[in-house]
């Protein structure tokens, strides 16, 4: 595969943001069950190596879930306080459950669970989210195993269709907007912003 | 009317933050006609005076007015930095555009327009937003009025509904669900983050 027309501009974009942590959350908006829209900050992950698809990660029991498996599309909308600039990237999203059946997409799913931190880790074996809270206690498990992962844990991935790129330096601003042909082939062109 | 429960804790968190001036700024998310999730930076422009309403301004000729019309319902996800804590705040949407017949809403609109920077009213009299990018020359209009609004400039607001609150310093987190009983009074409750 080839990389994406617009991953040069991220990437570059990621390389003059690294000093602000901040910079890998992002906010992934996902349609709730009812119609309504959802809106949570996420953490971007890398991409799926070979892939131009993004990597979050999940609980199965978060309500995401429900509203991913009921209608699989999100949109993220990506600020770069620093550089001023705004990706909004929209495409198809990809859970990865631990019942997954591909080896591949498995590996991945395996290979994230032993990036995270054991803080990070420990959060899959807490109580139920969005549950009515829990005794303090029950926060208190033994740290998970850093190679196997939880059942619960999963993998999300975004595969972009469109990718709206706004860069506030500059008067007017830059818009770009990119999208495929019936080849799949990228092509950006510049609008107004 | 009575401040929203919710209203202190955001008040403090703004206060805590001032010293960013990004703490202002938070992704809004529609539904777009095809029924796929929209989402967008937006600027926070303070609460609509007496009442829980968030204040954003926009453009009739934007993509959000459309869905707006479509579906009067927003989601904020709204992070702030230094104090690691996420709102989510999810309600109605009111568009107040040029021809709005509500005197008082009127004259929001009109204030909103005032408070704006020379530069920010400008981009109102700018080519279609979304259009091919126009010559350089057609962003040079003259300054527009500073007292009255253009007529493509809207000023949007947000009714919460319902307020998700996670404070991620702390171990486990903190997390608070504000909704409204049928006699539209505030509650909360902590779940588990």
């Amino acid at each position: 595969m080839s990389l994406a027309l617009w991953r040069s501009h991220l990437a570059g974009t990621l390389h003059r943001n690294r000093s602000l942590p901040v910079s890998r959350y992002l906010q992934l908006a996902t349609v709730r069950a009812n119609g309504r829209p959802a809106n949570r900050t996420v953490v971007f992950r890398g991409f799926l190596e070979n892939t131009n698809q993004l990597k979050f990660i999940t609980d199965i029991r978060s309500e995401k879930i429900e509203e991913i498996n009921f209608y699989p599309w999100g949109e993220i909308c990506w600020y770069f306080p620093k550089t001023r600039e705004q990706f909004r990237i929209a495409g198809k999203l990809v859970l990865v459950a631990a019942e997954d059946t591909d080896s591949a997409l498995c590996l991945s799913r395996r290979t994230a669970w032993q990036e995270l931190s054991e803080g990070a880790r420990s959060q899959f074996g807490w109580p139920h989210p969005g549950a009515d809270k829990a005794e303090a206690g029950a926060f208190d498990s033994a740290a998970p195993d850093a190679h196997e992962p939880l059942p619960n844990f999963c993998l999300l991935l975004l595969e972009p269709e469109t990718v709206d790129l706004l860069e506030l330096r500059g008067e007017p601003q830059n818009r770009s907007l990119y999208g495929r042909d019936g080849e799949g082939n990228w092509f950006v062109r510049s609008v107004n912003p």
